[in-house]
């Protein structure tokens, strides 16, 4: 185990490929691992990429790639599919189009779907941020499918966050939703070679000028990644956003929010660990389920008759209560 | 308490209002009065429908409310938007085109969005099903935005699912992820008067020939919500579908399941609830968390620290461990 951290901070692929898979696959060992390579971590700036299927974000992503890998920056991908079953080895179709970077030694790419983790697609991200950050990238960009909830909750982990609209015959603005805006550090307007771009740019500038209260507006960009079109002004504007995150202090104010959020969920994770393991030894869960679905019970009494039983109570009352 | 029960239970309108308000609010007697309801739940069967935002939803549902009227059904509608964080009172855009039924005592419309709620947004709209449930509606129809995986946990509580497309140019299928083909009973191709309609039915009734080993092969209904076109077709589909579910003992086993999914999370809810309530009285939670902005200590050790100083181990462990 330790000659795995000391190689993922030796900047081994193999080794970083090893960790992942050992927090995607929830390892007994994983917490060990993470504890270590901590104190490493910290370093890399963290870029989040959301817009809905076929917005064309992962082209996208490989036109940043070129520029930052132009730029002399190592770079770590995690391209995170909510509705996919498949990770790691698994590849989702336009992770295809990435294989120009497979051989560069300066750029790292991980595909992450669904997986039963007790701990969720969010924190298995976040984990793996912290191992390429560790293995020393200095970007991680962090790609994710969609607009809904689990997206959000995703891109929570990222220091710049781009969201990818594409001008679709007035759509676009309408899926908008309050909590993109709430996210979004960057608006990008992708595909502007299509009809509708320069409404759709007009549109988002509105709302954000109707909405945006902060010291930072978020600049709205028109790209055509097929065609190389606004990278550099893409680039140049994910640049000032890291300026003004460093200089105002609110990356450091981001990333308490992170460690927030990040210890949250290790707690509630532990204990979730810990209460189903229990029931597992103790309980005749799926006798208490057949009770309730004949309707003799109810799960609310169920379910405190069930921490009753595993003596959940007793300790977390403590003595004094 | 007993009152407003009791007048739900005798269909009393303001009743299941503020019943499904304090559900929301997570209001301290919410689960008192579920327990209450629980004995006169079971009765209704519930339909998910799912798709992309434009996908033109909010119409199709439209145009099975007055088919199911027609045939004497009283209904409940929860409209989910996990991308908002408006509820109850505020009311989504497409909403607004629901009015024709807003004087129809046999329907019951609800717009849900985010809340900071410790349980969900699929905890609190399970509980709203089971509200609707027992205020005697027949059917309840569960609307969701757009097709991640907090769509997808929300639909589970369906008895039937139905996925909405449109013919995009190419892009539909696209969008069809693995978890939506798993819980797709009917597909439903929606804006059939579009270019390319036939070919998307086309792939995905290819898609489900490749895909699907059930006994039930879900039907490709195309509709056009708009000109009420295809709506007969899909009316029977979802009749046809509810006499398989109820005489293959599907429904039993879906029910089954869902008790399964709400006991955890009704476990999950009183302990996180607990948990959190206890550190806030015991923890200084905010040195822990600039402890690990410093990197003084990592999260994984200090959730441990967290969980011992609150005792949760001493009880959890019991007498044995």
């Amino acid at each position: 185990m330790q000659q795995l951290v000391t190689e993922l901070l030796q900047g081994n692929r193999r080794a970083a490929a090893r960790l992942i898979s050992q927090i995607e696959n929830d390892d007994p060992q994983k917490t060990d691992l993470l504890k270590e390579i901590y104190p490493h971590t910290g370093r890399a700036y963290v870029i989040g990429i959301t817009g809905a299927p076929g917005s064309g974000k992962s082209s996208l992503v490989d036109c940043l790639l070129q520029q930052m890998r132009s730029d002399g920056l190592t770079v770590g991908v995690i391209a995170v599919d909510p509705t996919s079953p498949f990770s790691g080895g698994a590849i989702l179709g336009d992770r295809i189009r990435m294989q120009d970077h497979a051989l560069d030694p300066g750029v790292f790419i991980r595909s992450m779907g669904t997986r039963g983790s007790l701990g969720g697609l969010s924190r298995a991200t976040g984990e793996t941020i912290q191992v390429l950050d560790a293995y020393g990238k200095n970007l991680v960009l962090v790609e994710t499918v969609g607009v809904g909830q689990s997206e959000i909750d995703i891109v929570k982990a990222a220091d710049t966050t781009l969201v990818v609209l594409t001008p679709a015959g007035g759509d676009s603005v309408q899926t908008i939703k309050a909590g993109i805006m709430e996210i979004a550090d960057i608006f990008v307007i992708n595909k502007c070679d299509l009809p509708g771009s320069d409404r759709t740019a007009a549109e988002v500038n509105m709302m954000i000028d109707m909405k945006n209260g902060e010291s930072w507006r978020p600049p709205v960009i028109s790209t055509n990644a097929v065609s190389n079109i606004g990278i550099d002004q893409l680039w140049a504007a994910l640049l000032e956003h890291r300026g003004y995150m460093e200089k105002s202090g609110r990356l450091l104010e981001t990333r308490r929010q992170r460690v927030r959020r990040e210890l949250t969920e290790q707690v509630e994770y532990l204990v979730k660990k810990r209460i189903w393991d229990r029931v597992k030894e103790k309980i005749e869960f799926n006798d208490m389920v057949e009770k309730i679905v004949q309707h003799q019970q109810d799960p609310y009494s169920t379910a405190h008759e069930l921490l009753e039983k595993i003596k959940f109570y007793n300790g977390i009352v403590g003595e004094d209560g």
